[in-house]
């Protein structure tokens, strides 16, 4: 585990903000109250569950769970999802498949379409151990993974991205031209490893009902498409779905090997807005402090801007738009219908919900608020770290570094 | 100047990605062509012609340019804005400011309000020799600076927030039992600075009367409140007022002694929607590669989505929505009515505007595309390091490095 190494700044140590210089503090146990703000702040047992969750649940279907790193970008939490040390994982980036791999993982996705200028790194870390396999759904990238396996004298794996509900990119499941032009330009040299779809769509579903159609239609698109592979003779092991909604509603997942997810991990607004989790569930804050009021119009501003909850107002076109976020209390319980409404880049407004008729909490200068993000993945990006907090006193036991570009 | 060690991967140089272990790439001239994507591109001549244009039109009034370095966060970029290398200059972190001063920077303002928990960090810069001044529009606030400043044997310089416009924190300008119950609390032991305002209402302004109307808001709120606090028997030697938008429009800056502004060293698309600048005044964009295209739907899908972007959709309610950017060829020449229309991580989605009948330009997989941005301090803060490029080539000339965090 690293050494925590916290910055610390507040009245239980105005005296000396080094953690390592004072031994009252080594003594003490670090709380919220220890930290600067604005920081992130990760809920331990609430991760543990949410994983312990959705391993249960595939379990039951006895298909692979292929985490999607992207979310966590941090080695730690990478081996909290992780069946093994070794994976298997996804990614969405080279730098995420750089780090997995120099941390030990062996078995990754790039689940990004491939650009052909982006071979010579697939090689090089396949040449260093790493069972890294790319994605397309072109004849042309097909092409250029062909030609550069014979090129480094090693058949590069390629899975056929399959477009199982026109959110994005892929192959329309039961085009059979296609399948087959890029399945055969892609063996002349490359390796066909499989097929794999992302039910995007399902982030617009709503209810019970709803997710397990798209988690079905998920799973029969890249399943037909397999099957058009195999009849025309190409070994297709791989059937590879996933979405954080259709993982925990599919009912069916006959035909499918592996399942990928990447949210669940933390869960956040968005995903409680779809019925996927509770907002109990969401194991992500981030910690602010109280730095002003504007009572006439019932304001309470922050230490906590868009920069540290990020842009994504993914909650603004579900049924209840949360703003930058659900506001709770440091301890981590949501004060009633409080929301950070509006945010500039290191200010945030927080106020009572439009309509509600909830009392505005009495939080004065200096006071300490915890902020449930609208999307995980885009609020860590903002943090070069996890705060990990455990136990109802959320003692800070650690700190995780996050990475980021590309 | 920094080494440049860019990652190199492309055509120009398959067999060697390393800048430094090839003679051949030494000789070479540095092109996009030669980056990896997708990257945070800097055009040095457009951030040179905007930076120049603001300092010429502030020399006219006699006021000083006071930049706000949270868009640039980085030293190269502070020293192209500052008008000495030991500024003036604002910050809206801690971190900034600790940053910019262990880079020589002397005279701050952080310009948000100051959380006591924060004034210990305070201290300690200004003992190094900074003279870093706060922010706060409370009395708790003003209260907390004077009593650490007896603490320290050193009285902090605060400013008092105006608010102008009721976009955010900040006294009302004529507020004077206020102003002056914080301004008696600070000088129990604190300096009281000056006065300090920004009109945040002028990013909703439109056109050049709306703008002007809004500057002149600015000046005299911060003016009126300054009066009062000097026929108080008070001292306020600072009258800082600030947006880009109306450091650009105000005709009149009696009284005014420093105007702050931040986004106008690069501009961006929602700038170009108030009417500050024009399109080819942004000096940001992000480069990105084709990875794949949906044909029947008008679609080329790009390596750059929100992660690279930012979630930053601040033109979507201007009266033109650009989506999260315009998309331009590689030698930052628009497309016309080429957009990026949506993202998701790592993937974007190039097409025509709605309702244009301009032609989708012919990009095979592999071609590269530069995007500008909705918001630049968004977008910057979503990258590493700025890929600078000059001349009509887009020579690659140099890698300035920015920090993030809190």
């Amino acid at each position: 585990m690293p050494t925590f190494i916290p910055n610390r700044i507040g009245s239980k140590n105005m005296k000396n903000n080094n953690f390592l210089e004072s031994e009252r503090d080594l003594s003490d146990q670090i709380t919220l109250d220890d930290l600067e703000t604005p920081c992130l702040i990760l809920d331990a047992e609430r991760m543990e569950r949410n994983v312990a969750r959705l391993r249960a649940r595939l379990a039951k279907f006895g298909v692979t769970l292929r985490p999607h790193l992207k979310t966590a970008k941090s080695i730690e939490v990478a081996r909290e999802v992780m069946s093994s040390p070794q994976g298997p994982a996804t990614v969405s980036t080279l730098r995420e498949a750089e780090f997995f791999a120099s941390a030990g993982v062996t078995d990754i996705i790039y689940a990004v379409g491939i650009a052909p200028g982006k071979l010579e790194k697939i090689i090089d870390l396949r040449r260093k151990g790493c069972d890294l396999a790319v994605v397309l759904d072109t004849v042309e990238q097909a092409q250029a993974v062909a030609s550069a396996s014979i090129d480094a004298e090693m058949a590069i794996p390629a899975l056929i991205e399959i477009d199982c509900d026109g959110h994005r990119s892929g192959v329309l499941p039961h085009d059979a031209r296609l399948l087959l032009d890029i399945a055969d330009a892609l063996t002349r040299g490359g390796e066909l490893r499989g097929v794999l779809t992302h039910a995007g769509a399902s982030y617009d579903a709503r209810g019970a009902e709803a997710l397990r159609v798209c988690a079905e239609n998920e799973r029969v698109a890249v399943v037909d498409a397999a099957a058009i592979l195999r009849d025309a003779g190409h070994a297709c092991p791989v059937v590879s779905i996933g979405s954080t909604p259709t993982a925990h509603y599919a009912e069916n997942l006959d035909g499918v090997t592996e399942v990928r997810a990447g949210v669940f991990v933390f869960f956040d607004l968005v995903m409680a807005g779809i019925g996927v989790c509770r907002i109990d569930d969401i194991a992500l804050s981030v910690l602010g402090t109280v730095i002003g009021h504007q009572h006439e119009k019932g304001w309470i501003l922050i230490d906590a801007g868009w920069m540290a909850m990020s842009r994504d107002r993914g909650t603004s076109k579900q049924e209840v738009d949360q703003g930058y976020g659900i506001v709770c209390d440091s301890t981590g319980l949501p004060y009633e219908d409080l929301i950070l409404a509006d945010a500039n880049q290191e200010h945030g407004i927080v106020t009572v919900r439009p309509g509600s008729n909830a009392a505005l909490p009495d939080l004065k200068i200096g006071d300490r608020v915890r902020i449930h993000p609208n999307h995980a993945c885009a609020t860590g990006a903002q943090h070069g770290s996890y705060r990990v907090v455990r136990g109802s006193d959320n003692v800070v036991v650690n700190e995780w570094k996050r990475f980021g570009g590309w």
